[in-house]
């Protein structure tokens, strides 16, 4: 039996019940949406009892599947408003899996102050108070550490650090990677949620845990050959992303004029060289990087994207050290010290909010004048400041929609107040339609249309163009709702796309677990029916059309290198989510 | 022929044409909501050139009226996202009205960085650069003293303070009122639009101009007397506010057990003596008070509930000193010193900021640790750090919603981001139907049910109880939208409310003026019709009846002494505004 376990934080009590019938056949983000969906009331206070926090494996979590083990985080945004999954690597979601869990809620809210930690092992739910020492400002890697000696090396945790505790908009929730750094479920300020719910860690020990029953083991092990080989055979899956990392796209979106420089004024930059992919590779070989240079943010992956950027002594400073916040830092805010970027990235983990909105919050502040162009120090002060928050900090982890207004400034790159990341959608047209509709506020991996307008992987569309992009646009965010639901990484897609027995492979690993028989067309369908639970959850929370925008100095400021501005039309944008 | 005048800081050209036949019968809010609706995108960013900000006196300003000298601004808000019409005294109303100035727009936005002075006289529009005295942090005061200097001590002044000046959500419009003080178009941020346009002020010379044409003068003047009688003979609206002010009033709501205290955590004080209206009365009378005591806020007025408070030399602090703005500072932050709520008072107009969402930002704050409870002399500090922004005066600045999300509050007192003024819902029930349900954000102004619930003017209807108060609110918001468009205080209300014939001496005056023959029905549908152009522009704006909800808190947590929530279900609430 699968469990789905309740964990109702006013009485401190849990329950743990067979999967209710409606959720069965779901994983992920399908399960995270249609949960929200269900129980969370749509106009509740994002901070208040009313909010539900779930958190769900994939379909295919702890499976021998490569690359399965991303977990869903849902519930209503307190940065957005709007319904929220938020997905994440670590250790968790494949050792959840192999517990037999499907998913766990956290609800209510306790009366006073304490925090707690929330052990999940197979005889079921311990609600204990949490250790003072990882209370009021302790960093995620010493909180990490103490407690790893409290509950074990080998546990998984997922923390609220200090960012989530004070209940800060753009706070994200950190989870135990294999090497014991942190991954997050970064967008949405999901870790203010938890911060709500006086919940600090949720540590998952999962000793006594069996396998993932599987229907058909060797249909399985076979399509996840194919599958292996096709993530394996592809340029970018198989090689690009673990040489480079996720950073290989500065130099790609530079030259393609998407790459947003100083808060979005323009598409290009000339100091792209400080910390390209090139550059980092670079880098990590002349350094060292402590003989690990890139690895997976989960147990199971095969792509390796995350690499390991050490200090001059060779020594670790920060992983999971992405293209979107060294965008961020470096294009964006012009911090063009590489070395200071990495230390910020580490500082933004520490104390655990979102290193895209965060970044591009920076911007904005710079914009504002709360901030000197170019000086990461500064900036490093201010991230380490949310520690022990003074006021600008506070500014900053309120997100970039915040520092706008605070600010009074009209260029404010926020759709639903979410920021906008690191590729600018009059540039890149198919990603503006992404940032635009996507239930979620702007985020790139709700469909990353990158993938056929840049990369030229799964499609071939001018970027530059409006024609083809809705359609593409629709279809992104269709297939990316259902790759979320099955814990797999997203960037499988880059293997399968133009492989269409890798795409079967999936499709036919899913079978082979459940005993179950899924069409292309099936998948499809889920990929439909998670943006439908998400677009209903949105409309009764009061969203409409009308939200469904880019800011509107998009439409009137063009950008270099192509002076290009954002040209479609509210009409032309409403077509995205009709299907 | 009366003038229409848009100003066009793009080009810095202006038009003066005829009155478009569609807005010759409308005046104040009726106009500047018709236009705004007309002629604004209502998903345009608030700061940005697509944005017009409109000045309209009412259909009686600028006649012998009694208390007609009020001046409507509408424009998107940058504070709500919704359409706004703020309200204000001052000069300018009667000026505008005298010269033939049935409105005026200003549109587009300069390029660079140049604020600028806008005259209008009876030969037209002139736009000079502002002087750089009054630029980037001078007060309001000395700004006026300034302009009077250049322009002459007879002109009528709008005002863009500081808090405009940077485009911050909360800062007011300030207008120069007969004394040479402010009153101040204070809700919904309309002076960070003023600002966004580069316009520092707007100078008013009315020299020259003649007097309003009256197509029925005997008519008129007969109603006048009418109208006159029954404001000067109703007990509050000819005696009790030009005695004790709007600050009457902290003893009646504590006495209701209606008086929010502490961030709305109870619904009475024991500290309401510090500064009742009462202490207030004994308090000017004892230091003398330059001998002005009550004084009106425009000319004409027969009401006179501004007070003039005096520091213990009999000097003058401050003026336009209202219940709402003492409240906030008072019992909702604690401060208990009512000197320092002056001078706090003081310069909140000095930045030009909106007292009221200040005050309960303030408080806001305090419950989020920004500030310790009570501390009066920091709070002075950092409203008078809003001409020189430190961090946490825009976090201040950026009103209570901001508080809310940068402190990680659930007990935020707002309604679609605008902070809920000083009568608690939970205990007067008809005025959370207001709050919830105005097209303004929450705002007592748009249906002052505290007339029927507390007062017993107009009605009697028990605050406690839900009977009534959906019809009673509905109706209260149709007659305050048609009030607000004949340039009358609100306050004539109390006077007309139980006295048929000064209500239709109220008509007559109208039909006198424009040789017309509207019946109360009419005036009832004016009044529907405004709210109905302020609902369209809001739903096409992305608002929906979810909206139009009180902050979730109020349904859970009951304050003292009567022990109430909030339990009006959206079903009810969405009745309110069925017509």
């Amino acid at each position: 039996m699968q469990k789905f376990i309740r964990i109702d934080m006013t009485t401190l009590k849990s329950t743990i019940t067979e999967v209710p019938a409606k959720y069965a056949g779901l994983g992920g983000r399908a399960l995270t949406s249609c949960f929200v969906n269900d129980e969370v009331n749509p106009t509740c206070h994002p901070l208040g009892k009313n909010n539900k926090i779930i958190f769900a494996p994939g379909l295919l979590s702890g499976t021998s599947a490569p690359n399965s083990g991303r977990m869903s985080v849902g519930a209503k945004s307190p940065l957005t408003g709007t319904i929220k999954e938020s997905n994440t690597g670590g250790s968790a979601s494949q050792m959840l899996a192999k517990m037999g869990i499907k998913a766990f809620v956290i609800e209510g809210k306790p009366a006073d102050d304490q925090f707690y930690v929330i052990k999940l092992d197979i005889n079921g739910v311990t609600i204990e108070a949490a250790p003072a020492e990882i209370l009021g400002g302790c960093g995620n890697y010493e909180a990490i550490r103490i407690l790893g000696e409290k509950y074990g090396a080998h546990v998984g945790i997922a923390l609220a650090g200090p960012a989530g505790e004070y209940r800060m908009p753009a706070a994200n929730i950190s989870f135990k990677d294999p090497d014991g750094n942190m991954r997050s479920a970064g967008r949405g300020g999901l870790g203010a949620v938890l911060g709500s719910k006086n919940v600090k860690a949720i540590v998952i020990d999962e000793t006594g845990a069996g396998k993932v029953p599987i229907a058909d083991p060797e249909a399985f092990m076979a399509a996840s050959k194919v599958f292996a080989k096709a993530l394996l055979d592809h340029p970018v899956a198989g090689k690009g992303l673990a040489l480079y990392g996720t950073d290989v796209l500065i130099n790609i979106l530079n030259e393609a004029g998407g790459l947003p420089a100083k808060n979005f004024t323009a598409g290009r930059i000339d100091f792209n060289d400080n910390f390209s992919g090139e550059t980092m590779n670079a880098t990590i070989t002349e350094r060292g990087g402590d003989g690990k240079v890139s690895h997976g943010c989960h147990k199971g992956c095969i792509i390796r994207c995350s690499q390991w950027y050490p200090d001059k002594q060779g020594k670790y400073i920060t992983s999971g050290f992405e293209y979107e916040t060294i965008w961020g830092l470096g294009a964006n805010s012009e911090i063009k010290d590489f070395d200071t970027i990495a230390y910020i990235d580490r500082a933004m983990d520490d104390v655990g909010i979102d290193s895209i909105e965060t970044a591009v919050a920076v911007a904005v502040a710079m914009e504002g004048g709360l901030i000197p162009w170019g000086d990461g120090d500064r900036v490093l002060e201010i991230v380490k400041e949310m520690a022990t928050p003074t006021p600008l900090a506070r500014i900053i982890a309120g997100g970039a929609g915040v520092v706008g207004k605070v600010c009074g400034l009209y260029r404010t790159p926020v759709v639903k107040d979410q920021a906008i990341p690191a590729y600018d959608p009059r540039a890149i047209k198919g990603i503006g339609l992404t940032y635009a509709t996507t239930p979620m506020g702007a985020d790139h991996t709700a469909g990353y249309c990158i993938s056929g307008n840049i990369l030229k992987i799964g499609a071939d569309i001018d970027p530059l163009k409006k024609d083809g992009q809705i359609e593409y646009a629709r279809a992104m965010q269709i297939g990316t709702a259902a790759v979320d639901s099955t814990g797999m990484c997203l960037f499988v897609y880059f293997g399968v796309a133009d492989n269409p027995a890798g795409y079967q492979a999936l499709i036919d690993m899913i079978n082979a677990q459940y005993g179950i028989n899924l069409s292309s067309d099936d998948v499809d369908e889920l990929g439909k029916t998670v943006l439908r639970f998400e677009r209903d959850f949105n409309k009764r929370a009061g969203f409409t059309n009308a939200h469904d925008r880019l800011p509107e100095f998009m439409e009137y400021e063009a950008i270099e290198p192509h002076n290009v501005v954002w040209d479609f039309s509210p009409e032309e944008i409403d077509e995205v989510m009709k299907f």
